[in-house]
């Protein structure tokens, strides 16, 4: 994954993997003594001791009874610990160009809450990161959550999101800010929250948690979202596959149009300025059609609005053709709420795509519209902290630097 | 790997596995008595005894000397074995449109033998078959290599290879009996040599040869490879990429002149039609300039050339850059003799490709020509049977199912 910024400490660092390992003994076995836990990690009752104490302390765990209904021999009880249900320990964050999803999950991976903010496209960072933070304030305090143990939050963001520290995004390119957001976005939340902070392409994010929610044999898939922007991201031989730097996925701005219209990458003619949704919408009301929303763009029955829509779906189609001739992917996936809504898109991909391929079954990938919602970025932000899935075989651990706050 | 084809029993495919075992032990530790054998590879003395007399009846291994010299105890000396430095083992066929390349290793994964031969592109495949059993049979008698325990064929074929066994390409696509070679270059070659064999597209095999030769820690790497057809192959988070049916890397199929002249796999337009050496050489005679040969057309300092070639080379590049924007590969390596001999190739690709990427320094890959030449095939079929790479790890193990002809 891609950035982790906090300030390092060997002796925290030590202290952060003991704690890790004795949350994770209690999520997969449910209520424990210390010393049925010391015995599930291997460390001393000694340390172990100290490690639940802090744990207590800063709610990840509280005491539920005592092993003295089921105690064999003499002696006093011993308490049995578990993990507190309301402890939010793992938080997801997707900023899009115009929402921020939010989702908060528990010591067992379980969602606690979430929900969404929506913003303007042209919004500058601090606002969105204060937007983010209410919204956060908001859910814990309607469902009773606290952040007491958070172990790592999770932050998908739009436009490329380059993993070496050479230079990047200029200023201003995608969206306001966007190189602004790189540096900001982490370190604003490692202030606030003090826990470690993973930033990545929020496509790439969506695309594992609908990789995670669907057919788990498919091991060769493209995804791609349209939405505010168009993202893209591939899943090959079982593995999310994040690029030699990170920058995998940009299907977006891959150039459909030469000498077209001014992306906001600063090239002419890609992907995302003729099937965005904005694109779309802007092309339905430059042709005459009086569409101002998504349910507008795919319920008008207006020809003009199916014509805009197949254009649309024609040049998405020659991208994924080529991507699908050199990669030979199982299965293309359609994301992002327009793809449900209007099937003519993935039914007219799936005819462009297959008008470029090899004529014959073997050559042929399935073409379907994601399963999951909007706000997936946000759960496969969380799916990249929970580190479960072999799709993240390939990405970097992102090593837990700090303990939890003293 | 693609194809196995061999009638199987299971007590020959144990004795196979057995054998496989004892000559890695010898290859990796040298000359060994039967009882170091047994100890190495974990299997009874009496087992040794059989596997032993077996390969040395084969001409696998040889009797090297005694341990009398260095032997403590008491007793009768014990004969140490090593692997027979003549013996043939793994023999890489590559069948292009117009050459077959072979290649021939010993025990210890050296290449004893290797040579060509050339045909015409209009050849059937009984012939190019006879061609290469001709051209083994003289580099055999040369070098005197017997073939009496080889162990497996790697052989690599022009033009898409899926694995399944879903209809593939029309008879008579790619060159003349492609579906034929499909189904008889294994059995040919399996009758005749009674060991296992594989099939697979040659340009993935050269690629898999070219990253084996180059730098190992380019983990991801996009190989284009231009000669009598245009190829490609891709290696992602170190690993080479077979696609969902064995059809992955065909570049060379991508539409890049919507409406163009009539490719041979059927479609119009492919990269395959404006940037094959074929392709490049009747641009040049349709545009009255004078060249026959590879050497003319890399060499001849005519403007009408240069710009054919970098004619291609754009359009070489409107693919790739397709392709790096998806992938984000840290090298494109461009393969075939006109690469290396006109660097314009290299350098116009490169551009056109730098062009389509986002200007900063973490999105743009290093280009280069290959470092092997066009018998980089064979050498491949060869790495992949030999199993030792981690670029195999997500192709499927070649099941070894016949033991030692008997």
């Amino acid at each position: 994954m891609s950035d982790m910024r906090m300030p390092g400490e060997a002796h925290a660092l030590v202290r952060h993997t003991h704690q890790e390992r004795v949350l994770r003994a209690l999520r997969e076995r449910g209520a424990l003594s210390r010393g049925e836990i010391a015995r599930a990690v291997g460390l001393s009752r000694t340390t172990i001791s100290e490690i639940t104490r802090d744990l207590l302390e800063h709610g990840a765990v509280v005491v539920v009874d005592t092993d003295a209904a089921s105690r064999a021999g003499s002696g006093r009880p011993a308490e049995r610990l578990a993990l507190d249900p309301n402890s939010g320990q793992f938080l997801g964050v997707d900023f899009g160009h115009r929402r921020v999803h939010v989702a908060i999950a528990d010591p067992a991976h379980e969602v606690l809450a979430s929900g969404r903010q929506i913003y303007d496209d042209s919004t500058g960072w601090p606002e969105r990161i204060e937007t983010a933070f209410e919204l956060i304030d908001r859910l814990s305090a309607e469902r009773g959550v606290h952040f007491r143990a958070l172990q790592g939050i999770g932050i998908g963001v739009t436009g490329p999101h380059p993993r070496s520290s050479a230079p990047h995004a200029p200023e201003g390119a995608f969206g306001p800010g966007f190189a602004a957001a790189r540096d900001d976005v982490d370190v604003s939340f490692a202030e606030r929250f003090g826990a470690p902070v993973m930033v990545d392409n929020n496509t790439r994010l969506a695309a594992l948690a609908e990789a995670l929610a669907g057919d788990a044999s498919a091991e060769n898939v493209l995804y791609v979202r349209l939405s505010d922007g168009v993202g893209g991201a591939l899943v090959i031989g079982g593995r999310l596959v994040p690029g030699a730097t990170g920058l995998a996925g940009e299907l977006g701005h891959v150039t459909v149009v030469p000498g077209g219209a001014r992306c906001r990458c600063g090239k002419d003619g890609c992907l995302e300025t003729v099937a965005s949704v904005p694109a779309m919408l802007a092309a339905c009301r430059q042709r005459g059609a009086d569409v101002d929303s998504l349910d507008e763009l795919a319920n008008s029955g207006d020809p003009v609005v199916e014509q805009v829509l197949r254009d649309a779906a024609r040049a998405l189609g020659r991208a994924v053709g080529v991507v699908a001739m050199v990669f030979n992917p199982s299965e293309v996936v359609i994301g992002g709420d327009i793809a449900r809504l209007a099937p003519v898109i993935v039914e007219q991909t799936g005819d462009t795509v297959g008008a470029e391929l090899f004529p014959w079954v073997a050559a042929k990938p399935a073409f379907r519209c994601a399963r999951l919602a909007d706000d997936d970025g946000a759960t496969g932000a969380l799916a990249a902290l929970f580190r479960s899935s072999p799709l993240l075989a390939d990405y970097p651990e992102p090593a837990p630097i700090r303990a939890l706050p003293a």
